[in-house]
C-alpha cells in the first residue's frame, strides 16, 4: 500500500527521516511540505480537468513550481498521482474520525455514510478524482491494493457499528450485516458517480433522502 | 446523443444509409458490419488493458484490420470510443429486454437487476469498460449525456415496475418510489467498481445476496 501522507508526517514528527540528524530536520519538514502542496495541486487539477488534463508542467504552475522541478519531490508522474489518490482516502477517513468521535451503532454509521457521500462542493472534487482513481486501478494492481484496503477498512467499521446497533436493539432481526453494509457501500461508491456525471438527477438532498430510506430498512421497527 | 448501433442499424435496413440507391446497399451494410467489427475489438481492447492501452494501432490488430485502415470508419479515435460507449448500453439494453419480456412488477425489477449487476464473466468485461466511460463522462458532455439518457431510462423502468408492484399489493406501503429506485441504481453502478476492483470481497454470490437483501426491504411482508 502507498504511504499515507499521514504516516509520512508522523515519520518526519518521530524524526525518522531520510536524514536522521537534528540539523537536517527543517529540511526534510520542508520536504514534506512541498510533497503536499504538490499532491493538493494534482487533487485540483485532476478533479477540474481528470486524469488526461493534469501535466507535470500544470501541476507544477497550479503548486507554484518551476516547470521541471517536481523529479525532487515525485520522479515520475505515476508517484504523484498514487501519493494523491492515497491523499483523497486519508482526507475522507480524517473526516470520519471526526464525525464519528463518541459515537457508536446507528449514529455513528450514519455519521459516516454522510462523511463519503457527496453532499457538498469539496467532497464533489474528491469523487472527481476517486473516479479517475478507480479506472486506473481497473488495470493496475497497486491501485486496486489501495482501494481494497481502504474498503476492508469501511466494512470493518461499518460491521462493528451494525453490531453495537443489534446490542442497543436498534438493527431489523432480520438483517444480515455483512451483506447489508456491502449494500450501502456499493450504494456510496455508485453515489459518487451519480453526483458527478448525473447531477441534475443526483442532488445532495436526493442523497439525503436515499441515505435516509436505506437507514429506515436497516432500523428495528417501533 | 451518440447514434446506437441498434439504431444506425435500423436506419441502414430502411435504406436511409448515406448511399441511398439500391445497387450500394450492400457496401453500406459492409460498412456498418465492419464498424461493429471495430466497436467489438475495442470493446475488448478497454476492457483487457484500460483505455490508455487501447491504441488505434492495438484495434486494428485485434479486428484484423491492416493499420491505418480505421479512418473511412471511425476518422478519430474519440468518435470509436464514443461507439463503443454507445454499444456497451446498447447490449446491456437488449439483454434486458429480453429478460424482463412478458414480466412485470418485482419480476420485471428483479430480472433487470441481474442482467445489470456483473454477474458473470461478460458482464464484467462490461463493468471494465464502463468505469473507463465514466472517468470520460466526468470530463466530458458528450459521455454525460449519454449515461444520464440512458440512467432516466433506466429509472423510468423501474419505477413503472415498482407502480405495477404497488397496485398488485408487492410492495411494501412504506417504500418512497422514485428514492428506493436510486438507491437500487447506485448501489448496481457501485457493484460494477467492486466486482471489478475488490473482486475477492465481490463474488457473484456477494451480489446475489446483496440485490436479494435489496428487494426484501422493498417487498410488502407477508
Amino acid at each position: 500500500m502507498f504511504e499515507s501522507t499521514v504516516a509520512a508526517a508522523r515519520r518526519v514528527r518521530q524524526g525518522r527521516g531520510t536524514m536522521a540528524e537534528g540539523v537536517a530536520m527543517p529540511k526534510v519538514v520542508d520536504h514534506q511540505q512541498r510533497k503536499r502542496e504538490l499532491v493538493e495541486a494534482t487533487w485540483r487539477i485532476i478533479a477540474r480537468r481528470g486524469l488526461s488534463g493534469a501535466t507535470m508542467r500544470q501541476i507544477a504552475a497550479e503548486a507554484g513550481f518551476a516547470n521541471g522541478s517536481l523529479k525532487p519531490y515525485f520522479p515520475t508522474k505515476a508517484e504523484l498521482i498514487e501519493a494523491t489518490y492515497a491523499f483523497v482516502f486519508d482526507r475522507t477517513n480524517r473526516r470520519v474520525a471526526v464525525a464519528t468521535r463518541g459515537l457508536d451503532g446507528m449514529a455513528a454509521l450514519e455519521a459516516f455514510c454522510r462523511e463519503v457521500l457527496p453532499l457538498d462542493v469539496d467532497r464533489l472534487d474528491e469523487a472527481r478524482v476517486v473516479i479517475s482513481f478507480w479506472q486506473e486501478a481497473a488495470h493496475d494492481p497497486r491501485g486496486s491494493e489501495l482501494n481494497n484496503a481502504s474498503m476492508a477498512q469501511w466494512r470493518h467499521s461499518m460491521a462493528t457499528w451494525m453490531g453495537q446497533a443489534r446490542e442497543a436493539g436498534d438493527l431489523d432481526a432480520a438483517i444480515d450485516i455483512p451483506s447489508s453494509g456491502d449494500v450501502l457501500l456499493n450504494f456510496m461508491l455508485g453515489s459518487q458517480i451519480s453526483a458527478v456525471i448525473d447531477s441534475a438527477a443526483t442532488s445532495p438532498a436526493d442523497l439525503e433522502r436515499q441515505l435516509a430510506a436505506q437507514l429506515a430498512h436497516l432500523r428495528a421497527a417501533g
